[in-house]
């Protein structure tokens, strides 16, 4: 038979109770009994049973978070909030990166299910509503984003459409009449670029203007190179914008970059305004204005709602899934109001 | 008897091996045939049984990645590479964020073995060589970072000291003078920041000049805020420099935000390097100089050398731990340069 707990317990000269405080990985355990511990499972060669744990029922007190990509600061920031909202409640996160491919995607949920996780967060990019519901059926789930909206699992996001109009306002409050997006995306997938537009125009109708065509540049991805050479396209095209919305802030250093390369002063010339909040923009030269996100808040949200449905006693019936919004705002900084403005808000 | 994988395979009208497909997350299943498998997959209630997979010694396809802070860029950058080239041997990588805390970084490796994972690499900030022997001793890992040396895992590192030493070589042939350095740290496990400030002083007396204690600022975590801060620091000391060393990038954009705002010229007054090389010195204003480690490469050397332990025939001894060191380059851009001079390089 292999060794279990109780011969460890017996080889170290502690308590079975101080056994699986160490092999959990908790963090009271004073080092030389942890020390003590380790020496006596290395020289019995136990192993945790993970079969055992699992019919039991038991909790692993490990949730995966699903992201598309960690390259891009603001899933990068918003791993750094979950896995400290989670460490709260003493989860430890598995993080893994989809790269938003519908079948990366596919290939997770049933990947993560011969893991011991005990519930996922999912930013989606690439699948639809009706194809989660199949495979939410027995893995709690809270949905992060925008990508699928009264869909099988609890679900929290901000208003894209309402968040994008308020930025595309603040260009035209400013007085700018050549106002560009840059951002624009055709994939039938693209819900984000899809609903961020969608704001743009309706703040632009809401002014009495309609977006030039010529003005909105589309992209192929959401990075800073993306950014940099739509505005240089914009730039090309003979009459340059006078302000840009970037549907998110890496788009925007990209085109701001651009923009300083070829001579054009910013906001002078032409004013910037990104997408997201990420610290980059907070410490680059303008600093830039975006969106901000309550990104602390989405991260807590999403560990409560994922516990309130691991905490459900046996045999009650789940709650139907919820929707939760969380709350933006619009942060005006250098790249849209100038240096001596922006240090009087 | 639960369903098993032939159930599943009548019921859909398809081959075991696909049914297996579908369950591991492989691609190229055609749409339409993962759909009729999922489909019989949840009429039946089929689970892939985790515990026969483990007796059997079967791999599970799935490794994990441990990195201090992925709100870090050049981790977030890191750990994207490491996911691309696990990608191409169809590995699934699952990430865990350790705050570089040694008693995280103790609880982590017991909360992977619960997990089916192949393998581990690992960056450790927080565990020395001795405790990681005494963890690594059945799970194949490789550790990143110059944390250990000698340890008891196959290791991948650039020279940090060599690297640093360069960059400071760098502000000493553009005729600085009063060089200082940004992101020195006392903790006895900050060994990054030992080993660059040992770089920097080398390459000081290399050209017959000393530290000057003064010019050296401490910092608390290797972060923009800190960076701007310990600048301000500099400059409040009274004899500003007029180059400075910062021990990563995130230090160089914090330091260079600080500067413009005090309204000092970069590089005309204060030329700064950075360390890293993350995307976002390739857009910032003025462009960053910095040491470039070849990322991608570790990645890759990560990846093969987990995969030569996992592909090794039973019974065959497994190779001493490997050291390998990775080229790195000083990359000069605006923040040394200038503009007009960084366009020529």
């Amino acid at each position: 038979m292999p060794p279990g707990l109780k011969d460890v317990a017996r080889q170290a000269g502690v308590s079975i109770k101080t056994v699986s405080n160490v092999v959990n990985g908790y963090l009271h355990v004073a080092p030389d009994t942890r020390a003590r511990v380790q020496k006596a499972i290395a020289e019995l060669g136990y192993r945790p049973n993970v079969a055992a744990r699992q019919l039991r029922g038991g909790r692993s007190g490990v949730i995966a978070l699903a992201l598309p990509e960690l390259r891009s600061a603001y899933f990068a920031e918003l791993a750094g909030s979950i896995v400290k909202a989670a460490e709260e409640r003493h989860w430890t996160v598995l993080i893994d990166q989809t790269d938003g491919s519908a079948e990366r995607e596919r290939g997770l949920v049933s990947r993560l299910r011969r893991h011991l996780i005990d519930g996922l967060i999912f930013s989606p990019l690439g699948m639809a509503g009706p194809e989660l519901a199949a495979d939410a059926s027995d893995t709690p789930m809270v949905l992060l984003g925008e990508r699928v909206w009264h869909g099988p699992a609890d679900h929290v996001a901000i208003d894209n459409t309402a968040a994008a109009a308020e930025a595309t306002r603040h260009l035209c409050e400013l007085g700018r009449r050549r106002i560009a997006a840059i951002g624009a995306q055709d994939a039938p997938t693209a819900v984000t670029a899809r609903q961020r537009l969608a704001g743009f125009e309706a703040a632009l109708a809401e002014a009495g203007r309609r977006a030039d065509p010529g003005l909105v540049a589309h992209v192929e991805e959401f990075h800073r190179a993306d950014g940099a050479a739509a505005m240089a396209r914009l730039l090309d095209s003979g009459d340059p914008p006078d302000a840009v919305f970037c549907f998110n802030d890496l788009l925007a250093i990209g085109a701001i970059r651009t923009l300083l390369d070829r001579g054009y002063a910013v906001p002078g010339d032409v004013a910037v305004i990104g997408f997201d909040d990420i610290e980059e923009g907070r410490f680059s030269s303008p600093t830039l204005s975006t969106v901000s996100p309550d990104v602390d808040r989405i991260a807590r949200t999403a560990v409560d709602l994922l516990a309130e449905r691991l905490d459900l006693p046996r045999g009650e019936d789940a709650p139907a899934p919820r929707e939760v919004r969380i709350e933006h705002r619009v942060v005006v900084r250098e790249s849209t109001l100038g240096r001596l403005a922006a240090r009087r808000v």
